[in-house]
């Protein structure tokens, strides 16, 4: 039926374009959206816009930001020795959420794999190395996600840092193996900072 | 983190209006969408208001349509003497992939539900008696969820249809107890229709 409502067909391949998103919840999402009112409609498409014109990378951690610096390189209470790598920008949030950790990030904007074809140049790997370089880091907390390329790229990572005279350490305990940082709660994440060993 | 980030909290709010989205797929969309390219997200955002401009109503079967007609009514091809009638537009979706049922249908909008204040005046009753009374009709399916709303729904038009003289059948076998019609495959809705009742 959908095919024979272009703009249906339409509105529900823009939402199956989403990474993670079925035929079938595309489908709901759609028909929910058609509910919606014309008002609404548009303030969902103006978000979506916003978000892309408006959201930037930091130019120093690489996290999503508004303005050339992102709300925690710009926040002078954080600790600026120390460095928490991710690979994602989504896992900052989930050690925002703990409220514990009170230093840096750096967003490498993904993991090695060699299947996938992407090396340590497609990440911001070079512009980690800059930045223990040109800033008074003391330790760098390797927390790329518990998989085979997460762990690839934590020992990749630990033989450039390690030479540079930098306490490398990577998260511990409670990250269930093969699992990925977005699915850890809280407390696992909490048990993770706290229990990280020196690499 | 996000909510340090205006727009990007606004988007996930966004995704968060659509029903059954929880905040969690919420956050998770919209960072895949912050990894769209400028074009991606533009025609996400075009579709979402395509679609919403150009989807109206089916004057005869309340169905979604980009025409006065919807793609069913104005296909000579079905068989106008057997109406199906439905809660929602995508109910018409799951019946017509069986492919099996070649009739017209009609969509109530809903289902009388006291407790939401929903009557039959709500929802497209009037409407489907003025079709029964100037078309030819000869069977009416009711195909309402298998819920308590919709069974009320489906006793309340079996009562006003049956001295109409139109046969009255609903939906039998094979949609499990309390579940929904969406969530219902090909073959339990093609057995459905095959063992319908008359009421």
């Amino acid at each position: 039926m959908s095919e024979m409502l272009p703009a249906l067909e339409a509105l529900i391949e823009s939402f199956q374009k989403i990474k993670g998103v079925g035929r079938k919840s595309a489908v709901r999402m759609a028909f929910e959206v058609l509910d919606f009112s014309e008002e609404k409609a548009r303030a969902f498409a103006d978000s979506i816009i916003e978000a892309k014109t408006r959201i930037k990378k930091c130019s120093n951690c690489f996290n999503f930001s508004e303005n050339e610096l992102c709300p925690i390189c710009s926040d002078d209470s954080r600790d600026r020795s120390i460095v928490c790598v991710v690979e994602d920008a989504r896992n900052v949030i989930s050690f925002e959420k703990v409220r514990e950790y009170r230093g840096t990030y750096h967003v490498l904007g993904g993991s090695i794999s060699p299947l996938e074809g992407v090396g340590p140049e497609q990440l911001k790997v070079k512009e980690l190395l800059t930045r223990i370089n040109n800033e008074d880091i003391k330790e760098v907390i390797i927390a790329t996600n518990s998989t085979a390329e997460g762990e690839t790229t934590a020992m990749y990572l630990a033989r450039l840092i390690a030479p540079l005279g930098v306490k490398v350490s990577r998260l511990a305990y409670g990250i269930p193996f093969g699992g990925e940082l977005d699915h850890a709660d809280e407390m696992t994440l909490s048990r993770a900072i706290e229990g990280r060993r020196e690499m």
